[in-house]
């Protein structure tokens, strides 16, 4: 998936060489980074333990410049991911490239990766505020009707915030790149299979009690790409 | 994503203490293993490079006991991929639970990690092999109806198998695991939002001449899922 891209340069300020032209790619760069935070439903992180990489799916939230992370503190990757460099992918596919000729086939994706150093977030308001960001990304609208983090649960909980400053979006759109020759040749179908993520109708708790109606951020979302 | 999940032990052979037993399970488990891995369109892939993790999203396809990488020969990541260990991550995700407490938001999902060293495949009929297996694996049929790779196309693309022994599969299934206080004070809608991908309408490529149809292996996918 490195081929046929629009790839944009590390929005690292620190590879800024013109400061007004930077500038503005930087803000361009930094919203569709933001849109495909937004847009995805998890990351995959990882980490080095062990002496080798680790890529595992975790849950995530985005405020601002700062991707939050969340796990039990008894988990292995997240003190991993403390004790060194991190780095978060996150990939949306969009279609299947069907092309003349088996090197051409692809996929249209929006892609963001972001590495750099984790810290622990240890002021309780803040550890408050990232784990309203992490469910409120997966479950948006959910918070305020559901009992929060307590005491007991903050305690087995562990969360981390990413600087998003160095980081990189990909993303393909469009359809095959085929070769002239091939095209000329013709006789094969090319073109794009799309695909995307549809939710399903709400499935109730087997152990929900009678006479509870479905909060209205679930049915939002419930028909949303169908 | 690390709670409420069947998590089964690493695959590794060298991890079995009791053959017997061990064996019946890796078999169970392999199966599981095989089937996340098939399910999967891209892999996540983590390498460390520059002293840190990244972390790419990827094609990849699986033959036996054999996972499958490509990509352009000038690609920074794949050769850090054959300086070191690796890992490799495939997530679905088949629905986000809600519950009556934040903290026991989660999804179902089927994740499988793999870790391990991964070597470059050099011989001609092995690496055409591994590109039709990449092929089919995104696009199921495809291979034997367009033009196959060309020396050209083959000087440019490096191969990597990955061995599958060093390998975990997590699967969450069900519904909300509340704590019973939280189910007893009541009040709170709880239950599962499925989700899924699904196939779109093909879409002929801009560049395609009239009278070519589609083909039959893109028509039995479309439908998929709907």
């Amino acid at each position: 998936m490195t081929k046929s891209t629009t790839s944009r340069p590390p929005l690292s300020p620190t590879t800024r060489s013109t400061p007004t032209r930077a500038k503005d790619r930087a803000r361009a760069d930094r919203a569709e980074l933001d849109a495909v935070l937004d847009a995805g439903l998890i990351c995959h992180l990882g980490v080095v333990l062990g002496g080798g990489p680790v890529v595992i799916p975790t849950s995530y939230g985005r405020d601002g410049n700062t991707l939050y992370l969340h796990g039990s503190t008894g988990a292995g990757n997240l003190r991993a991911a403390l004790e060194g460099d991190i780095s978060i992918a996150v990939t949306l596919v969009d279609g299947l490239i069907y092309a003349r000729s088996a090197m051409h086939f692809s996929m249209n994706y929006r892609s963001a990766v972001v590495r750099g150093r984790a810290v622990e977030v240890t002021d309780a308001d803040e550890r408050m505020h990232a784990l309203r960001i992490v469910t409120e990304h997966a479950a948006p609208g959910a918070w305020d009707r559901v009992r929060r983090p307590d005491k007991k649960e903050l305690a087995a909980t562990k969360v981390l915030a990413l600087d998003l400053t160095e980081a990189s979006v990909k993303v393909r759109t469009g359809g095959p790149n085929d070769d002239t020759e091939d095209i000329e040749t013709g006789g094969v179908w090319a073109g794009v299979l799309p695909i995307r993520q549809v939710w399903g109708a709400p499935v109730p708790s087997a152990d929900l009690e009678p006479g509870i109606e479905i909060p209205q951020d679930v049915l939002d979302r419930s028909p949303r790409g169908q």
